[in-house]
């Protein structure tokens, strides 16, 4: 409390194993024991030895990740003087700037303006070019071989339309009621992590974008802002739906709900489908491609622990994912607990076939959203819209007790009018609101709705429909061929 | 009346936006005011500030663009010496020939021989190397990803032939009759816009080839040729159709429609799958593509009114189409009105399947074209030749009730003998003959109709048919799998 | 008669439009009057005006081309002194030997030792290598875009095998009978024109391998060697089917028909798919890219009649084809007519649906051969695999009336064994044998028989087969999902 | 026996065609003689003239080849002093390393650590960089074009999964048993020959892996190392499968079976897929591919006996097994034999179709490997587990009669539980096996199981299964499309 604060020139002696100390935001902490337990390896903690580690620890660690794993004695206090992130150029100057920032750096001065930017894809091309290396391999991986990732878009293709003409469509509406709430489109953001990966704003760009354009967002478990911001930051009117992730620590997971409900929040989507971390392999290999490129000796941990480390290690979202799920969730005893404790509506997201949304149903669940979680979960997960889909054959009067939405490989307006045609009360984006601020932060947010905006708008027209109302099974065509798309090529 | 006229010394020293004049026709404009408010943003017109803006002005304008927009004193009065096109070479040479421009000239005169051009395939290929960069854009893009521009054509490949053998062929008649009207092969011009963007004499070398031939054309809505002058053009006993797009300006389509039926049209087609214009975005694309690789700075529109300059500043075309476009057609409505104003056939071109085709019967409609207008209105509509057959499985009793015909994606013989085959009258080829007449003028619309011919001959005799007569159902099969074609490759 | 012998020193002084002689066989002719005439145009002839054209002209003409178009008197009578081929070096020695017949020298060098050949599609690459430009051409040559050629092989990847096990198999006999006469194999050779473009001694290569190995050969009705010379080849116990292409004139048909069955060929199997040539593009287009990469001047005949030129001039063989073909053929009138001049089998050859099979049972026809000419004819023809399959399902009963083989598209032991389990007797191949002769000649086709052997043999060793009738349809299924092959690729 | 030992220095004078001999593990033979006989040409012996030829010899030869080829005059005795392989440097050092032996070396050294080894692909990456080039040849062949070695692989991407949420997972039980043998995973080891071409240890690997995994294994009748050596090399508690090749030579097999029976292998697996050798043209090329890189004269031998040379030629291996194999196995007589010689249970590898799976169940079989050989022997012969599938949904009987396995084309986890969830009881895995133990040794054998035991866990996990058991057809669906994977390129 009182000892005397830690000078830079103090910290900046402490740099390699034998002494190893990190600043995080203004405080002092040894690491030197923890070397060793660190679930990414020391490797990448000794890179920080002496200096200023927040920027690097900021976005992939849990709030908590400090006190969980260090003692009392080993956090050595505040800085005598503030230290932003990289504020201390006289000790390690050479390591300040990889390959791979100044790419970026570069990269980001390149981008189209924003009125040269005419689909989804556009913006996806920007982030994917703007985006540091192992962001987007965050951001982008699928499980295994992304099969269920790029089948998610390619299912889209099979479904062609039956235009109706000679119906008045000058008047279009396109809001909807979602859950009751108002919303100006079918579609809302749906969860997805650490957008502060693309952009220091992180989901505030997405609520401020939503904000304007009275689009739902669905805050994930794993945001990078905390809840309680993302809420101030929204308008009173705006509408925000809560992505939890059931802990083993139920407490942990009731507060959250709580905390969640008297912020406003409108209503809990349960996650259901990552009971387990699903097998990344590209977000995985880029720490090793990153450090070969940046041509850095690699670390390595052989022997009987490599696996821990291999996909413990890559990030603390996946140590600490992979530690705290509760993988015994089940139909008896996790819905009526959840209900005890909360209000607002459940919803379950990640439901994958029939059976379950039938489950669903009959136990008068809300609603669920049809995802395989973008392709990062069970390789061959069905897409969601071939699940949907068959929903609609099979069982359409599931769609009479729950609102039915689907996430997972939704690019042009055309894609959300054919679910909707198909079902679904509305489809959720993820990865595009990730790269639209990624590449251009709230305004690329707002271009991305903008955009869904005139092409659900111009695809109704043509089909001649002039509200959601009018969009039904009747205008849609599975076809019995495989047109060429993009995904057909590997 | 009797004012002075100015002379281009005069006109050249307005060349910025603080004065900014330009040439049409010889006639002098002073466009400073209408800068802001030109759809294609001031940049394109301050290109032609103080010069001769003709050539570029007129292909992508309607006739009346400059009354619409100027007031009666912004028009300044006739030039005083006749100015063509690229006269005033001392004021701005190096203004006169893009590198676009340069190459068209180099690749026009490396065409390849029409005694050399065997397909139409052939031409396309000759077409796409001479054509101007954004004409071409024009021309070929699709809607979208261009997915149903794609499956158009894919579709031919899944139907295969039953070829009946010992049969008597020697003499083959190709010709049929299309509303009752005379024509040496089973198809027809479809109508596509602004054929002058290829060629200066632009339709009418449509209507040459065809009266030859004894080929009807369908004159496009959007046509750069007045329909008065392709009439004229035409030999008396040839046969014109109207393609009608209907305006929110009722009086003016009756206009259009009266004038047509006094110039001895013989047919309406009006269009109704484009309610709204298509997302066309390797046309929208194709002004900034060619900004950049002419090396000119960029003007960007950014802020609120990005999307606005986006979708309506590309060409006058898109701005007029989409301004006047009558988007509450109705079956109750539209058709006893346009019955009541001319006595010619009423057809319908863009009905995309099959309760549409059965509502058009049932209201006694005289023929429809099964189209997705060439894939560049809807995405993932259906492909014409896929609703041909479903209508044909489904309801035969449509194609006794009116003529079907098809168009979009036609390229061969064997393409024009399934559609027939399947029940169509007549099949309509657009593209291709904008193509023919970008490489070649007349002589490339005659040796598309040639190529034709041949193609359809050379098929019906193999196929043991000696008459359109003989093509029915049974000679054609819907394959379940799905050959390698061009149109397999992205 | 008695004139005084032509040298090649005053021939050579008549080289251009003025006056052009040519030399083709040791005679002397004058074409001056006829270079306006020659199908081909008179570019190619007066490339040898003034020389000895017998190399170019004998491949492509027929026998009596000469007799057809020239009048006696310009006939000039013998040279003087024997020219063979290349013989007048001294006149214009830099016109002998092109870049591509360089090449070909070249590669014939390289070919690999026999040994190393593996399989048909290893002949087939050293084929493609040694054969002349032109050459290959004509022999690969599907029609249009050469789907149906591509798909006749693709087809058979859809038929996959199920293997019995647990059969005795050391002894396997491949031997059968095909319309009652012996052979190793349950194949044959199946008409193909103009070996002698790839060897000089033509079929000759094939009646001499077949001799040796029991393989009958089916003659074409445009080979390069007299029918009676190929007789004259072969063994006494070797069987030689005819193939009959009928022509206008009838009795220049019945000559050939019966100087066949006096030669002792044992069956007619008449061509009905042929009655217009196809549209092979490939073959058109190889004399002009032939002259482009000589770097040669061309020749253009543009105006009216360029597209007789097209078609008509590429080679004598089209010309000749074109001409006399009898496209008025009738199961009423031709079978009869046939059958009245020959006691031999009358077979079809190019039956391509299953009406037309049950037809020829029908009506008494000894045997069919389902065939789109090895894709060469009508584009989109079923491939002959399908349509045997289709033929077994919907008509076992055929087979028991007539025989039913397929050709186009087989290369592998396993394509022979899947047509046999679904019904036919044989297969033939006719592509293969031309390669394999331009190859290597006799030894090439001895060594195509002897990979067939061997591929057919493992297979139905695997199959659980030790003789031809153990080969049925239930060993076969055709699958629903497309392999991916080599033919996946365009 | 007494005769005075040979020098090096005497050996290495006979070196030529006119005398040759040969070192082979210290003893001394004159193959001068053997030269015309020896199935891989003399040119491969001459290249050893005068040398030891142990290195070159002893992969590829089966143990009693000296035996059954050398007279005992022509086997001269031991060496004087030891050579080991390489151990004549003085005499022809330039042939002791080929640049294919340098490459290996090479890529050694840049193996990527085994902690960045994630999939069962990056190894077999990194296989195919290490490989000798005819080893890999030999391990990565499949027959013919290799349609069904890619098929087998590509089934798997057909079948989609509908998983189970809500259901508590977090302990998840892999194990299972297979034969009434435990086993940690639904999966074993299935036979593949020749492991000491990737790794001097051979087999030794995977007994080593597998019995501290707890994984059984199938042991290869082309083994390397003697299964007595296996037998002694595997814990006391692991379990030992036999694979079998039934010989001509009767007595010889029995000796096999009851050698097996003795040393403690716990079941018999009769091959019954390879009667023959399939026609493995990847294999057989890969000697000339090599010595034309290696720019080496090739020896040539044309003529009659060319195919003999090819096909028997390529390896002692081969040579060995189709001299031997029987190929008259029967049902009635072959099953009550191998009965009458062996306790143990006896099972068939390589069944390939519903109707010999049901003939097995009904002769009381005790189990059954759905198998074609990895793709290795008879082409199109249909994908394991299409033939899995197709034996649940038409004859679900057969598996409560006998055990079923399949093999070939299995890579992830996600593939084995689809086997599982279909009937299988278990899967087997060959050449993933090989790739470990080429690229790693027995560390890679270690580290593929726990790959799979990882991904296996995940996809049951995600799956919503907690045990084996779990796994059901309702688990899985065949699609109708078919997905983009690594298998669609060629």
């Amino acid at each position: 409390m009182s000892m005397p604060r830690l000078t830079v020139q103090e910290v900046a002696k402490h740099r390699d194993s034998s002494s190893c100390w990190v600043i995080i935001k203004n405080e002092v902490y040894d690491v030197t024991d923890f070397l060793s337990n660190h679930p990414g390896g020391p490797g990448i903690l000794l890179k920080y030895a002496g200096r200023d580690a927040t920027a690097a620890y900021e976005p992939i660690h849990p709030p908590d990740a400090i006190q969980q794993n260090l003692t009392p004695s080993q956090c050595l206090g505040p800085l005598a003087q503030s230290a932003q992130s990289g504020a201390v150029p006289d000790i390690a100057p050479e390591l300040e700037r990889t390959k791979d920032e100044m790419r970026v750096e570069q990269t980001m001065k390149q981008r189209p303006p924003l009125n040269q930017i005419l689909s989804l894809a556009d913006i996806e091309t920007v982030a994917k070019a703007v985006l540091p290396y192992s962001a987007l391999a965050f951001y982008s991986a699928g499980t295994d071989d992304e099969i269920s990732l790029r089948e998610n878009t390619r299912a889209f293709s099979r479904f062609f339309f039956h235009p109706r003409v000679m119906r008045p469509v000058s008047k279009c509406d396109l809001s909807t009621k979602i859950l009751g709430f108002d919303s100006a489109l079918p579609l809302f953001v749906s969860g997805a992590a650490q957008a502060n990966l693309g952009h220091p704003l992180g989901e505030l760009n997405i609520t401020r974008g939503c904000g304007k354009a009275n689009i739902i967002q669905m805050v994930c478990g794993y945001a990078s802002i905390a809840r309680s911001e993302i809420a101030a930051a929204a308008l009173p009117s705006q509408t925000l739906f809560l992505q939890l992730y059931k802990s083993t620590d139920e407490e942990a997971t009731v507060k959250i709900v709580q905390e969640a409900e008297q912020l406003g929040y409108k209503a809990i989507f349960l996650t259901v489908d990552a009971v387990v971390v699903g097998n990344r392999e590209r977000d995985v290999k880029s720490t090793w491609t990153l450090q070969a490129e940046e041509g850095k000796s690699r670390y390595y941990n052989e022997g009987d622990e490599e696996e821990k480390t291999n996909y413990l290690g890559k990030s603390a979202l996946h140590w600490n994912q992979s530690r705290g799920l509760d993988s015994d969730m089940s139909w008896e005893l996790t819905i009526p607990w959840l209900r005890s404790v909360t209000r607002l509506p459940i919803l379950l997201k990640g439901i994958q076939c029939i059976q379950d949304a039938v489950l669903a149903a009959d136990i008068g669940i809300d609603g669920i959203i049809l995802s395989n979680h973008g392709g990062r979960q069970l390789e061959y997960s069905l897409p969601p819209l071939e699940v949907l889909y068959r929903l609609r054959q099979q069982r359409p009067d599931v769609f009479e007790k729950l609102e039915v939405y689907i996430d997972g490989g939704i690019r042009r307006g055309t894609d959300v009018v054919k679910a909707i045609c198909l079902g679904a009360t509305a489809v959720g984006l993820g990865r595009p609101f990730l790269f639209a601020l990624s590449a251009y932060g709230e305004a690329g947010v707002t271009k991305t709705i903008s955009i869904l905006r005139r092409e659900i708008g111009t695809a109704m027209r043509l089909l001649g429909a002039s509200s959601i109302r009018d969009l039904n099974p009747g205008l849609v065509e599975r076809v019995d061929w495989e047109p060429v798309t993009r995904e057909s090529k590997l």
